[in-house]
């Protein structure tokens, strides 16, 4: 027992160390009102890897069941038609430190922006250390949700609209509204890609650590309308792209960020869904994985197989202290695999390039 | 929601039909009667804390999942309506050892006394630890259910009688059913009360360690009638007093006890409910958690958020020995905090004294 | 590794200590003994299909829980080296009715064999209709287990000898033993098989339904000794040979049987498992799917991906009445295809001979 204690409280040391910065005044006026919701648990070992970080998925998850209380919470509110409210679309999600097992999760969402048919919704995530009180940071998300009518899965539904403090807050939603609808319709008109297989692959290739699994769409997977909830897919889509990153580099992997994903096809009780991730790109000190979810009806239904869902994730490599490692270089081989490489390398100069304007105009923080 | 409850009658109909070709000599010369059960399982990871204790919900989960099938089975064994045992109460527990990852726990359930309209089960639950053989009582539960048609929720049906060894065994069973039938008439009367955020709170007040969670009821969280296990409840309650004390002592914490607990309102699928926990009162060495358990039926249900049930947990602060600590203590500050903290010390010198009394009568024991 | 295994044992070595006190009379005059035990559970939605069919897997998962806790019981109850009993084989399973949502599932094990290093278990599993009291025997499953010394994964120690109620007994167990023993030998030496990709595949082609899912081994899979299940495994196994026969027939299916399966690789915890099916065979009425794992123990370790297990599932297709209906016949293409819809139909003449022979033995059961 004291090994395992003095085991286990080295790793929880190394979390507390890491959690030890001073809490962000979590909660600050919380005047829980229906437009906001806040709760926590406790991080178990299921829900972490084998060195007790615990799993994005498992906190993409919980992010997108909070949004769905709040906003079918939300539009509900007023007496017509029920609804509940589907995912529609994530923002680009940061990581920005690692919970460990043992720690609370504080997840507390607000909705901040109601267009006629959808719903944004804020979601902020804490780690708290219940044994030293620290308490970090971890996620700050952005989800919206449209009304689906419970009685007609096909018919969205009006929003109530919500009260802003102030006419600009009003104005900027609506121009988060406006941008991401923008692309939402893009990548509607993104063509399908498939992963194919490869046989005796290299390592370090993009085939060598390539990946997919299936899943059986089960009744706790699905919302009151008998559909995928959002997040259960995340996590899916975040437990291939791990695989996907430890195959490539054989050490300890987390999630760094997930770029904005858009929910444009429902799935059913019932489906197969096929998950499948390929690396597109490594810097020094990250990999990026796209991720690809296809849906299968199979039982009882005349639809063929259809691509639901697909998403960038980034993975970092950390030794045993939790410090970055650098990334083996993917090796790429076919042209697809080149230009798929530019386009990464694209997005993550882009990412950085915007990161540094936003550190230098908040120098302070 | 008619549609779906119908769907699943008739689906429970099938396997209805199906199994009623007659029995294959179940459990033939193994004493087995049908007022008694007993189940077991290892214990996971996933059940415990990160110093390996069980957690005293995952154990009441198991209590109530041996009752419910026990009375359950007991309700339908005369022919008649055919129905499905609620729990109305669970009488005050108490958890006598821990229980540790890898070992089984054995439970065993026994209808003990039937009213015409509940049932009485006794619920022993030992660890068992299958390297060594040792095996320890872990709990002695007291539960009382209540039969509900399968065709309509909210009509009681009659208890079969069961046959008593001795007449004193109905009379003392008749003595425990008068006294909870009082016990719950009272707190159906109590009044709700709301836990209200604290901002920036001090450590070791009330507010310092509140804590609450959200919870969307899923189909596996629910009965055939589509209402929620209250073994499901009691976990879920137990989670969030376990994240009350050890934010407020910041040691490893386990249950020592759950006071009686009455399930006077059902929570329906696809609900959201809001757990809530406060501490109340501290002993030098016991803390004493207020739960709130708080249901939404949200969606398609014309009614308001209610509360569904409430209760008082006890934890203990173990040392890495596994020894009891001191705890640090209560610091009240309302009016309302200082009279709970008198009303907690008021149960707590109550249930010593009952103990003391006990252990003279039996001291041999 | 070593530091994890070391941990674990000094956690498990506490509670051994902690549980040392003398046993409670647990069972007190009922009949129950060391080599026999029972364990019960309601079937959730989770457990189940879309049609409320339990599935395979589930109830596979539960018979070797039930043969783990009653052989590590055994092998540990004379004094000697701490041991884990660990899943060796399972006979040939045939699946006698179905399971529905809402049954209790009630599984007894028996220690029926021992020779010198391993344990022979028979577990029978009944569905109760706990609404009709209706019971019917789902599954009669034999398994052989092994017991690896808790200080030293690669001992395998000595098993208590338990006594037979007649010489008979003995003698029929000992066959069985060396017929199986054989029967390991031989896979042992079979050659490892992958199924490669297929692009563009027809319906009721090999490639057409065949499928894989890769699963991260987490600590609730592994038993005391940091090493996955069998139940596990054979839960996966039935998950993705399931999907294999829907995307056959695109119906409602059930698992019918699982021939017998051998366990000669240990798969460890961290370990990513890939799990992929195809079908071998077609009859009439049912469906035969090959199913292999492979594990990938790509974190901190030397090794390359090996081949852990495989197996054999049939299938059998129903209507919504639950009548089996029949199978689109299974298109062969390449020759190594053929061969196996050969073999696979030699296995099912073989057992259908076998049931006819027993069936004329035992013509009034």
């Amino acid at each position: 027992m004291r090994a395992a204690m003095a085991r286990q409280l080295s790793r929880w040391a190394t979390c507390c160390l890491r959690a030890a910065a001073p809490g962000l005044g979590w909660g600050r006026g919380r005047g829980r009102e229906l437009s906001s919701a806040s709760f926590g648990r406790i991080m178990r070992p299921d829900d972490a890897n084998i060195a007790g970080n615990v799993h994005g998925g498992t906190i993409l998850k919980m992010i997108e069941e909070a949004g769905a209380i709040i906003s079918t919470r939300h539009c509900n509110s007023q007496a017509g038609e029920p609804c509940v409210a589907a995912l529609a679309r994530v923002e680009r999600t940061d990581f920005l430190s690692p919970m460990c097992i043992g720690e609370v999760a504080n997840v507390s969402a607000e909705i901040t922006y109601t267009s006629r048919h959808s719903v944004e919704v804020q979601v902020n995530v804490m780690s708290e250390n219940i044994l030293t009180g620290a308490k970090k940071v971890t996620n700050k998300a952005t989800l919206w949700y449209v009304p689906l009518s419970l009685k007609n899965v096909n018919k969205v539904l009006e929003v109530p609209p919500i009260q802003y403090a102030r006419k600009e807050q009003e104005d900027e939603g609506k121009k988060r509204y406006e941008e991401q609808k923008l692309d939402r319709l893009e990548t509607k008109q993104r063509n399908g890609d498939v992963i194919l297989p490869v046989i005796n692959p290299e390592p370090h290739t993009v085939g060598y650590s390539q990946s997919s699994l299936i899943h059986l769409v089960g009744p706790s997977d699905c919302t009151l309308l008998g559909f995928v909830h959002g997040g259960v897919t995340m996590k899916l889509m975040d437990e291939v792209a791990g695989i996907v990153a430890a195959r490539h580099c054989k050490t300890n992997i987390v999630t760094a960020s997930v770029d904005a994903i858009n929910f444009h096809e429902k799935i059913k009780k019932g489906c197969v869904i096929t998950v499948s991730g390929r690396m597109t790109f490594t810097s020094n000190k990250s990999m990026e994985i796209e991720v690809f979810v296809d849906a299968d009806p199979f039982v009882d239904e005349p639809r063929e197989r259809y691509r639901a869902v697909s998403a960038f994730f980034t993975y970092v490599s950390l030794s045993k202290e939790g410090k970055p490692l650098p990334v083996p270089q993917l090796l790429t081989e076919t042209e697809d695999e080149k230009r798929r490489f530019e386009e990464g390398k694209g997005r993550y100069l882009q990412t950085k390039a915007k990161r540094q304007a936003q550190m230098q105009q908040a120098p302070q923080q």
